[in-house]
């Protein structure tokens, strides 16, 4: 690849990012649902000006300070997925005075802190659980989720959208199949709730999340909204569950090699836990893995003959366990380039990106 | 605690740390061994002052960048304790031209390379390996050692100051005992270098690295210098190895209430692994542990009577599995206080500390 790289890096290549959006721009249209896509993973507002590019004016972000990072962009529809966080009231009415504001809530604690506090109206989203039991109310919690509608239909400031939805446990899944069945069970249980509050809600409407159920299924019946965000990049966690091949991985980091070791067959690189992140993937055949090492043709990163994979991070060391040819070619002073396992959390770390077409972009959101 | 924290926030207790500073520095000096602390923990100009208060004039650091930002405030003798980076020898060279600077190597690659592109002559230390085996050389590798010697001898720009250990592997023990028995280790193979080459090279010293050793070790026979970090903070990294107590841990995460699930008796934050890292800890009794709830008397943590943990974090979420006393007293809108997993990671992604004095230091280096 043509760079200079010099420190750990991550670059991102413009076409397979593209083709990721259009895609998912595609299966919503075909599938008759608004894709809302999550910001949260590339964090870039030139990536956002991307997704702009294919028609998208609704998006979702997972924090206030990332919803202010996109407003400057001119992004005025927005939806942060996250329960409502009522120490940031403040900077919650700006945004809501700038843009139209979409709120999850999912307790009375928070609908009446918003009743209080609240000066501009914001749409509002009750968490609903379907399975992943992180947060959010399930069906069989009524009584709550009919006391939330009830207290939320009496404020004027609170207009009710619908019910928000991530069903994260697809994480866990670890083929196509398995993330099929926690769609299909997720639509069950949308159905439970459409039952129930249909006659008193019609208009409410249904904003499911997770990029595994999203680039697996086809079909969303019962579903108004789409709001992925990995599918952006994807990553080793994405390929390990079934949501995309490797060559749909759109972000790869580039690493120094700064040492071998040929009783162990090891390469260090400098590119560790403050790069990567420290999350990890578990192979089917029992090995815990932090990226995986794929060569480079002269401006694109290309798919492995063979499985190179980091085999553990430390700080600022990634170890690559390396094949005979692998080890053989690799020279000190090389640049290896990484898959990352969880492109959300690697370019949140990195902060910038180095475009293929070697266009730099840094304007990314810098949290804290 | 009187503060105004409304995200995810790292309170740093100045008391607490001085008190770390102060200790390792006492052990140091009874001892009579060099303290050349590591950096890379706080990454804080600031903090760096309260060291130099201590009468420090020597680091260490992990990257080049890392020292061109404590030499900007004055820090002149500065170790990279990591296999040197031939891809950045301009700024190495930058560097050396403003400060005694120590790089480490551990192949003749590395050696040729600075031969070749160093302009201004540095102190090279030879990483050795006494057992963690994540890099550098063992004693039973005494031929390649002895030709990079003899390499570095040979040039005018490479000053041999001696063997850099890190022995990394002390991480694994689980009571001091443990961390004294790799300690012990340790020390043996330093004698069996020494053994070797004291006849050739009487001047080498013995640069030996990680906090869990430096903390529960009193003696330090046959090492010349200690280059602990991690000790500044602590964290409950460090309490499970039994290298401090819970009341030496200087940092907390802040983080607000956002939702709770009585059924699951879940408490839901406002903090990921955005905020903290996904390092965690695995407890004698199994489980798998991301941080721990701490009460907070009117301005400074205190030690818990009973344990709560994070027992699971998202991007953004963290889930504390609260008892019941706990569960009972938290209120959504409230912040509680935990204390991180690996403070080394969660002050590389928070970027900025709020003194518990209420003076807020947010000079810290900004990776990338």
């Amino acid at each position: 690849m043509k760079h200079h790289i010099t420190t750990p890096s991550l670059l991102l290549d413009k076409v397979r990012c593209l083709r990721n959006i259009e895609r998912m721009v595609a299966k919503a249209k075909d599938a008759n649902v608004q894709l809302r896509p999550h910001f949260k993973t590339h964090q870039s507002l030139a990536v956002g000006r991307w997704f702009r590019d294919f028609g998208i004016t609704k998006i979702t972000v997972s924090s206030v300070r990332m919803a202010q990072h996109f407003l400057q962009d001119g992004w005025d529809d927005i939806t942060i997925a996250f329960p409502v966080n009522l120490l940031e009231i403040r900077h919650i009415n700006d945004l809501a005075a700038q843009a139209r504001l979409n709120l999850v809530v999912e307790n009375m604690e928070a609908v009446e802190a918003l009743q209080q506090g609240l000066t501009t109206p914001v749409g509002i989203f009750i968490k609903a659980d379907t399975g992943y039991h992180r947060t959010g109310l399930a069906i069989s919690q009524a009584s709550e989720i009919d006391a939330l509608i009830a207290a939320i239909r009496q404020t004027a400031t609170l207009h009710l959208k619908g019910f928000l939805v991530h069903a994260g446990h697809s994480y866990g899944a670890r083929n196509a199949e398995e993330v099929l069945a926690i769609h299909e069970e997720s639509l069950r249980q949308y159905a439970l709730f459409r039952e129930r509050y249909n006659d008193r809600a019609p208009d409410l409407i249904f904003s499911m999340g997770d990029t595994p159920s999203c680039s697996v299924a086809d079909h969303f019946p019962g579903v108004d909204e789409i709001r992925p965000g990995n599918f952006v990049f994807y990553d080793l966690s994405q390929w390990q569950i079934g949501a995309c091949s490797l060559d749909d991985i759109a972000v790869v980091m580039a690493c120094p090699v700064v040492a071998k070791h040929a009783s162990r067959s090891d390469i260090i690189l400098y590119g560790g836990g403050v790069h990567f992140s420290k999350d990890r993937v578990k192979l089917s055949d029992g090995r815990t893995i932090y990226g995986m090492v794929v060569p480079v043709d002269w401006d694109r990163w290309q798919m492995p003959k063979t499985y190179n994979f980091i085999k553990s991070l430390s700080q600022e060391h990634g170890i690559v366990s390396a094949d005979p040819a692998l080890f053989e070619q690799t020279k000190i002073g090389d640049v290896l380039h990484i898959l990352p396992v969880h492109s959300c959390m690697t370019a949140d770390l990195m902060k910038k990106y180095h475009v293929s077409d070697g266009m730099i972009i840094d304007d990314v959101l810098r949290l804290s």
